[in-house]
């Protein structure tokens, strides 16, 4: 029996995580369209034996790219020069199931899990932003639901794109001029009420099958969506309890399903602030916040809560009652964890922003490695975590403190890997390797 | 003035062009998905200072990849971890107007360019394949007039999405928190009767402020495109005369719209089988042809020209009535090469099929060295071609030959650079990198 080790990814953010880090003297703004600085990112990300780096993405531009680096790096031509530079480390790019063609994003990647032997990783995200609907050729966005059943839709369909050649498809016999054997290659043939793709692919089956399934939204809706698809799940949470309620929901999901709860990895986001004290460390948080800039927290708020506070109000009370019947909410879960926030902290409106500046209502844990390796095993060891994707506020710096200071703690105490035993991401999280639903049986 | 000198790109195919390459003992089929042989033979053109490496797509499955390579690579994917493993090559991906989303194209686009640092090319493509057109939820493909329609409002949006950041825009100044100038950042707002875009690009601009425009569509729609957008053609030519004509229709057409033609370069296929003897060059020509599939030529014959020819016919004449009269026709202008060469060979199907098995209508060259830098260097000083696709009949070898025996003498006289003056595709080709349209006039 192979031992439980937790699992760990590094979530890479442009200039880091916590919404002023690229105007912290640790930053280097002149380097976040420079590839060569991710490639170094990853490749200390791999030396450390992380799981994977993860990059976000969404097919608009937000509206405050005054204040911080809100550009988007296209996930899978940045993670395919990363794959050139790195050999283990897995690669999990977020994609839409929203705003792409299901043929055009199973090819993207089939050819990543081809070009990384085998890291590819799919973020499976619908796209709620207003700004993203007006860039194809649309008033106004899908409601969640429709969303979430193109995403069904959209998912099983790629799933049978990836699964259309079977893996002795490619024959290449010189001698026979066999090429590929035709038998082994299915048309998809999927007609539904969103989408109709007949395929194959045009790619021959990848080293993992498929990308590992990866999703991160936390609403009813998504839910039930990991519970049936993902094999990881990034989520979000401030407290122990709340992360094991989550944590208990999805793997009852997958079990009702039948499927193996193990299998469906649960992953929350955390946000180190790294020192040698915890003095030191809460005074490097604090640093980090005084260079924040309130127009820019009030507009993500307002973009979370769907609430519109002013810089008047910043030095009083957060007005609970507002927030909780005003406006319309960008993010139904992540509307709730600010909730118990300020139920909890009873911030003023400048704490709260503060405590979102982070990672936009990600954990933030301000400590020394030994107390930040601590939250990490408690949450693990209660049935509250798989393993965490970490949010570094700033880059490559707050990376470099978490692999090594708290990175040598996670392994004295047998919770993390020294080294790789696997190549593939599936490999890295424990999952086997998905047969083609189109194989013959096997004799 | 700097001295005019010929282009060279390297365009690669899975397995090589000869339909029958993957067959040949020089090749290895263990290899053709493996990033690393492309990134060594990226790297064996860079290191003879070719201008790029091309990469042609389509988003179906070819019917016949039963008896060829004919799986499809996905160029962004696949050149963007050729971009990782090289300095100065240009990265030419084709990617069709008719089956993406513009929003997304244009951040694939830009991203290549920032991570290659201003080295990618588009080669602008409309989808004609039937095929095609089933996995993307239609069941016929758009008529040829109307996809080219669509075409030119695609380029004119992308181009609009490419210039909505200003240069200027990324401001990044850490002491004042200007992270991005937002007067310099402009929506598209574009709406006509195929897209609707709003944006702006969520990625700043980029090295070469756009993708070199490059084309390869020789119909009255395709000449008319090229005219118009394309800062590089490729085309298909067996003859001086045709070429001739053709370079010249290009040039004027570009002159006519009040374009400099001398920054539209054509550049047609050539696929060279090398010897040290013109007899032994011959010989190599006849193995390869040697290891065609009848069944698979007479597939390939059918798409293109729309009749179906059986095994039997093979050794008798062209019926050259029935191909001038039936059938449908998949590729126009390669339809007037194929008539063209068979008036002039009177070959039998046999021979057209072996003709043919080279590199589909691109002109096949079997000589030595100085033979084959003698065929270019006429159509280059004989207004037919400002530099050529070379098309390797196998890889790596087809191209070894090449570099090592006709690159030297290109040199020699003075034909080639020896090394290279710049670092974008833009210089190399000697285009000028475009202001943004939406630039404010400059002091």
């Amino acid at each position: 029996m192979t031992r439980r080790e937790l699992h760990l990814n590094l979530f890479v953010y442009p200039g880091g995580h916590h919404e002023a880090a690229w105007r912290h003297h640790a930053s280097d703004p002149g380097q976040i369209l420079d590839i060569g600085f991710y490639q170094d990112l990853a490749r200390r990300a791999e030396a450390a034996a992380f799981d994977a780096v993860f990059f976000a993405d969404g097919p608009a531009l937000a509206d405050n790219v005054r204040y911080a680096s809100r550009f988007r790096l296209e996930p899978f031509t940045w993670l395919s020069a990363i794959a050139a530079a790195t050999e283990r480390i897995g690669l999990i790019a977020t994609a839409s199931t929203t705003y792409t063609e299901p043929y055009n994003l199973a090819r993207l990647f089939a050819s990543l899990d081809h070009l990384s032997r085998g890291r590819a990783g799919w973020n499976i995200v619908t796209t709620g932003a207003p700004q993203a609907a007006r860039n194809f050729g649309l008033d106004a966005h899908p409601v969640h639901a429709e969303r979430y059943d193109r995403a069904r839709e959209f998912v099983d369909v790629v799933t049978r794109l990836w699964d259309s050649w079977e893996d002795e498809a490619l024959v290449a016999d010189q001698k026979t001029g066999l090429f590929a054997d035709t038998d082994r290659i299915h048309a998809v043939d999927h007609s539904g009420p969103h989408l109709t793709v007949y395929g194959p692919l045009n790619i021959p089956r990848t080293p993992q099958g498929r990308p590992v399934y990866v999703q991160a939204g936390s609403s009813e809706d998504g839910r039930a969506f990991a519970g049936r698809y993902a094999e990881a799940v990034f989520t979000a949470h401030q407290t122990l309890g709340s992360a094991q309620d989550f944590y208990a929901d999805i793997k009852a999901r997958a079990a009702t399903l039948g499927r193996d709860p193990s299998k469906v990895l649960v992953l929350p986001g955390i946000s180190p602030f790294i020192g040698s004290t915890e003095a030191e460390a809460r005074a490097l948080y604090d640093e980090f916040n005084e260079l924040t800039q309130p127009e820019y927290s009030l507009q993500q708020l307002h973009r979370i809560l769907g609430v519109r506070l002013t810089e008047e109000q910043l030095d009083g009370p957060v007005p609970r009652e507002l927030i909780e019947t005003g406006g319309e909410r960008g993010n139904g879960s992540r509307f709730q964890v600010i909730l118990d926030i300020i139920d909890r902290e009873q911030p003023t409106v400048r704490g709260l922003l503060h405590r979102l500046a982070g990672a936009r209502g990600h954990r933030v844990i301000a400590g020394t490695p030994e107390q930040v390796a601590d939250q990490l095993q408690e949450w693990y060891e209660h049935g509250a975590a798989d393993g965490f994707n970490i949010m570094p506020p700033w880059l490559p710096g707050g990376f470099d403190l978490f692999a090594d200071h708290v990175v040598p703690i996670l392994r004295e105490r047998g919770l993390f890997r020294s080294s790789y035993t696997g190549t593939t991401l599936r490999e890295h999280y424990g999952l086997a390797r998905p047969d083609s639903q189109y194989a013959s049986p096997r004799a």
